[in-house]
């Protein structure tokens, strides 16, 4: 059976390359390509697809008579969705998992920067300002923790390691090895009034889109600081604006935003005390294409084996 | 045997007030000032001193007969020096040892922002350019820490808690539990070639003036990084400089210059890929000076022992 391996036109950091794909034993025959051309020619034989959302949500719908399951080198995929493209009987499977060791390190240089008043320093160095801003430790702060995945995870070993007392929230309020305590999504209000980090790191899904409104910002004590490597699309962005700009939040870091990419000229660009990285936290080019190959290898043996795929997405939860 | 307190004028943040003073035990009788006319006072009567090197730097020679101890809320103590002014018999004391934890933390945040090339995403953020750069995560990479005290430990701790290969850089090559390794000073020009990142935690001495200088800085490899948060003439900073602005360096995060504040208009405000941070680094304004109280205790404790103070500073090392 033939396997299509789509990579992002002009992304060679992230690309996964024949040489790559032979060195980690990907099975043969397999058909490599980066343009339109390729991904119809690749998908009129193949069995199975393992390619980046950017390029699949170019091409879609597609002609994949053989096709049995789509791998996706990302772990939120939200961009395919509503699903309605996915022909019945394929399997789609996300790449969780590649992402928690650089995520929980973007996590921990979030929650520092924070704690040690980087977004005030780096204003006044833009100012060309000597001007003391004094951080305090993390250890004994408390922080939530919205997504309990491979990203939410990652986060609440990074505040455990700084000692920071964390609460995990998901679903259901199952305790999770990686968060002091959990509680369910639905009893949220009453945990933002007592965490000075509001980290998000939930995926994009219709129940989660805009959870993190006006209202629930205001319940965040004065001064609290908010971190998203969720999805933009979690927070209102402009109520998040006003409440740093007026000073009512502490600080933030960003790395997702609506839209992607941040217009120039964007209110974004210029709000007060907050960082913006470009959607990059969870991405490490040293080894992403690898250990992604490496876990579509994992699924096609459980595929092959009959067994239940680790990665299997669930298109109804949207994770 | 009285003691004075001597805060620094305009400092709450890190004054020693009479309150904290009896409810850390502080011995009494005790008096407090943080203006000339208090210190001098203050120094005709007391046997003990407890003061900031910035208070204490101001009012140098002092007349005080009965003074048998100086405690330095402070590690480095380079701005009271050359120590000629210290009567014979006086003692003079540091705080090495209060400025760990957070120093560890900013540790972090600078050697996590330089991997993460927060750097360049600053940069971008002030253009208002949506400019993807990514990071990779720390482990395995290779560390060099100058100063294998307090400052240089917590650096240590902090490099071996995200996987790096560390080794620590002192007088002589003795283990040391918070390095993979250790060289002797003298053998620093055979280590800087494999190392990546370059972190400065030594005390300023005329020994460790100018240590890292141009031909040293130019033996890291390309794109390397450099983090200050000793004294800023331990460096060339000009040689910095020159290797941010053309690319030959990756990146630094610098807390100590020369001199403090920097000027407005200095080239320091706007070299290339250089984070700077107002000499904060070790600060924790929540601790600091009850920290600095408790240690004082302890040492006061030996003293009247008759037992080794475990801070006494060593005017001919220079820590």
């Amino acid at each position: 059976m033939r396997t299509h391996v789509q990579n992002t036109p002009n992304d060679p950091e992230f690309a996964i390359s024949e040489d790559m794909w032979t060195r980690l034993g990907g099975p043969s025959p397999a058909s490599f390509a980066d343009d339109e051309a390729g991904f119809r020619a690749g998908m009129a034989e193949a069995a199975f697809l393992v390619t980046s959302t950017a390029a699949l949500s170019k091409y879609l719908p597609c002609d994949a008579p053989h096709l049995k399951m789509i791998f996706c080198t990302s772990a939120g995929l939200d961009r395919l969705a509503p699903f309605d493209w996915l022909p019945p009987g394929v399997a789609l499977v996300n790449n969780s998992g590649v992402h928690g060791a650089r995520a929980g390190e973007y996590a921990a240089m979030a929650l520092l920067m924070l704690a040690g008043k980087m977004p005030q320093m780096i204003a006044a160095q833009q100012a060309g300002r000597w001007e003391k801003h004094y951080g305090s430790v993390l250890a004994g702060r408390r922080i939530a923790v919205i997504g309990t995945g491979d990203l939410g995870a990652a986060a609440g070993r990074m505040a455990r390691a700084f000692g920071m007392r964390s609460v995990g929230v998901r679903t259901q309020a199952v305790p999770h090895p990686d968060f002091d305590e959990t509680v369910a999504v639905a009893d949220l209000d009453a945990v933002l009034p007592e965490v000075e980090f509001l980290f998000l790191a939930a995926p994009l899904t219709p129940r989660t889109q805009g959870m993190i409104d006006r209202r629930r910002l205001g319940l965040l004590p004065e001064g609290a600081f908010v971190i998203n490597y969720g999805r933009g699309a979690l927070i209102d962005q402009d109520a998040l604006c006003d409440m740093l700009d007026s000073g009512r939040l502490g600080g933030a870091v960003l790395d997702v935003f609506v839209p992607e990419p941040i217009p120039a000229g964007h209110r974004l660009w210029t709000t007060r005390n907050l960082v913006i990285t470009p959607h990059v936290a969870a991405d490490d080019p040293k080894t992403y294409a690898a250990d992604s190959v490496k876990l579509f290898l994992v699924n096609l043996a459980a595929f092959e084996a009959g067994k239940a795929m680790p990665n299997l997405f669930d298109i109804v939860r949207g994770y």
